[in-house]
């Protein structure tokens, strides 16, 4: 089974109180792209310029990404500097470079148009939708997109949406989104204009899966250092999709142990700064953590643990 | 069993964007001590004017709130004036009238002194060690205490510390007090200088234990309407102290579980102004929502739903 992921891949300049990292790779499609790679195969529709380093690409390749779909055009690569003070649940930008992501038109690859899933990363909307005329039928459509789209484009969003089957945004851009406080009405909201599954980024407070009208909380795993968050989002998104790209079962049993997946893979990202922590990941990793988050929500029935009660 | 709440009663007037609530009964010990009726017998020290009404006196009595140590002296009971915006994990104080709580030195009477467990609110930490002087070898201390006692008086909180076994307090005041960004670098610090549990209140995103070094995540639960969040900490500190309390085991088992019995409370707290949730709400109500929080968390191992995987 494989996943079709459209988005950026970019140089990064990142600061934080901890350090600084200058021009490490990142990117939506990219950072998604390695996290699903450990259950998945990857088609990765991205572009990139001329000084995009091969070592990377590498890189991608020895995870089983297909590269196919990736552009190489003259020009400078997509850059983004970003900071972030002790609060690590909000990035401010510092500069955004488009340069060749400014005429990023996704042509979707023949051999990737029957793909069984799409994760149309956070783009402009109308470039999503261009996505979806361009593949046939996949099962499952899940899409990022982020508070520059919802304040700028919203009749194309509301569009795009009609054709999500799983919406993954955070908690800010819920409420903008539906302009609605309470996140169980911003929900159900955003459900009737077409996603079925709406799952609600909270940074390091976790993430909320809503499907139909059921509700599951995922926490995020208190870790001793965060080295920087970027990417966490899109990590996060990774692992959820790819699992589930696995399993090509999308009940709400399969959604939530989704939704751990990605909590795992953002938490690993988290630990270095740009991919670096999962470049040297195992499964065995993987799996070991899952169960962490098992062990870290765990608690007994009233009736398991006796005593007197009123 | 009998829990021994020290704290304040107080009138609250209340400003949301959905609605204002005008000196309505509010105060720390308050809510504390009709959360924690449901599970247990308790034993309120407080203060309160003249102006404080018998009618909410007959409601904690018919709630088996033990008031003989509840103060009626000359003046005027404590006001507190606040508002949230849209925002509600944070209150903004627009005004507070100490009046009769100003002169509060909580006086334990002798029935009192051996009560099992101690619930130390949030009040002036040299307040909170004359308590303890005045009690006998309760098997559990637990306390709260906020950024106004460890800006202005971190010594007498330390000092207190010493004698605590449960701090509970929001997740912004665990990184002031022990001046570090990282929750498990600052339980690790708060822990060596007494309370060999912590729980860290976050609002709307839950509540977290840190025991000994085992890490649990308790959830909120998604609510439809929040109507007021003035005394969800302390809702959250009645039901898991009253839940112990009832138990008389505080192992991580017990804690956990006591995380949860905090969270429904505080979760049906907030769905009105004031108390007035807790008054009609029956223990049926409350096990049917720890039910719920069961179901909110529960995930399946990876084992149990099959599927190839690499």
């Amino acid at each position: 089974m494989s996943v079709l992921v459209v988005g950026s891949v970019a140089f990064d300049t990142i600061r934080t109180p901890f350090g600084v990292a200058t021009e490490v790779v990142g990117g939506s499609a990219n950072y998604f792209s390695v996290a699903a790679s450990f259950f998945t195969d990857v088609r990765l529709v991205a572009v990139v310029g001329e000084d995009f380093p091969d070592q990377h690409l590498e890189f991608l390749r020895s995870r089983g990404v297909d590269l196919r779909g990736l552009q190489r055009v003259p020009g400078k690569t997509f850059r983004w500097v970003g900071e972030y003070g002790f609060d690590f649940n909000e990035a401010k930008t510092l500069d955004t470079q488009l340069n060749v992501f400014a005429d990023f038109a996704p042509k979707i690859p023949e051999d990737y148009r029957e793909s069984e899933v799409v994760f149309l990363a956070n783009i402009d909307p109308d470039l999503q939708r261009d996505v979806l005329r361009q593949v046939r039928r996949p099962a499952l459509v899940a899409a990022d997109t982020m508070n520059y789209w919802i304040a700028r484009k919203p009749e194309a969003l509301r569009q795009t949406l009609t054709m999500v089957d799983a919406l993954i945004i955070n908690d800010a851009e819920t409420r903008q989104l539906a302009n609605e406080q309470s996140l169980v009405r911003a929900a159900r909201t955003i459900q009737a204009w077409g996603p079925r599954i709406l799952i609600i980024k909270r940074g390091e407070y976790g993430a909320l899966l809503c499907v139909d009208d059921e509700w599951f909380s995922a926490p995020a795993l208190p870790l001793e250092s965060v080295q920087d968050p970027t990417g966490a989002g899109d990590c996060f998104a990774g692992g959820a999709v790819g699992y589930l790209t696995s399993r090509m079962r999308f009940d709400a049993g399969h959604l939530r142990q989704a939704m751990i997946m990605g909590s795992v893979m953002a938490s690993f990202n988290v630990e270095a700064f740009s991919l670096d922590r999962l470049r040297t990941l195992t499964r065995a990793e993987i799996e070991a953590r899952f169960t962490a988050f098992r062990r870290l929500v765990h608690f007994d029935d009233l009736a398991e643990r006796s005593g007197d009660s009123r």
